[in-house]
């Protein structure tokens, strides 16, 4: 795992990917869901995440106010339709499903260490009318060893996309680019 | 343009796609600009779409509430280049584009003939602290007839994806789908 620069992070927010969100509870037992409800609140590391009190983690982002979103591509695609099709409640998701952790370096929230990358957050808003998390990101991370980088993408109806045919225009955006990226 | 059932449309905005916004000003001049940050809030067709008072439609959105949220293919990556490296401001985007436009059925707001789907919206709030407008779909439409079907995803360098290997998971996803998509 490499630091990533907290100015790159929404990059890795912005083109829409499956994610899956580990938390912490009140009684310190960790967990983690599966998300493509999020998306960056403009070029700095602000995302709106949204998830309301049907989510088992729904209690531990109010309380404890941290999260880790790690990253989901193609080759994680199983790992996180297993995460997303039991709940936390009634199920230690690390350990029925085998995925590996490590401790964040800013957050008391276990990484996904199979993720191509993480973000750790903390939740600066609350929005409950909406079921909209703010969050901040604190830290992130980039395996860049990682040999699948193909981002996942979620119709919503059972039908998820990989990344295909890239394009670079980074000439015609010019200087609608934010600094540094 | 085939009408498209509103429990659907979130389907549109899950995979994170690159869309373009079409709003109407005070001053009744339509205008239209390229966003990607856009999230749906759940299974309703309820959206969180983010930007600030930099925009030129942001007026158009908190006075007269309501836009078109027109997804972007592939085909058409140059259109949205176009429309997101000038200004409404200064601009009448569709003449200089050559954008074909018409009329929506519920807003007072331009649909983009050339997208492969268009969701008609209305603002139901502003959450001014964080730059979220809450979007309620009131109408949809896809083009079946559309070729390129690709969504298209910004990195947020000047690097653009478009889809590619497509995953069917119908069946593990069981109870978790919503009904009736």
């Amino acid at each position: 795992m490499e630091k990533l620069e907290l100015n790159k992070a929404f990059m890795l927010i912005e083109p829409g990917p499956v994610t899956m969100i580990s938390t912490r509870g009140m009684d310190g037992r960790a967990n983690v869901f599966t998300l493509t409800w999020i998306t960056v609140l403009d070029w700095t590391p602000r995302f709106a995440l949204c998830t309301g009190p049907w989510n088992y983690s729904y209690e531990a982002l109010v309380h404890r106010k941290e999260c880790v979103v790690n990253i989901v591509t193609a080759d994680m695609l199983e790992t996180a339709l297993d995460v997303g099709t039991c709940s936390g409640r009634d199920s230690d998701k690390f350990g029925k499903f085998d995925i590996e952790t490590h401790d964040a370096s800013r957050v008391d929230v276990p990484l996904l260490s199979g993720c191509w990358a993480q973000v750790e957050c903390r939740v600066v808003d609350h929005i409950s009318a909406h079921n909209i998390f703010v969050l901040e990101g604190v830290a992130a991370w980039q395996n860049h060893a990682h040999k699948d980088k193909r981002l996942l993408h979620a119709i919503g109806d059972g039908t998820f996309t990989a990344d295909g045919e890239t394009f670079h225009r980074r000439a015609r955006m010019g200087a609608k680019l934010p600094p540094g990226v």
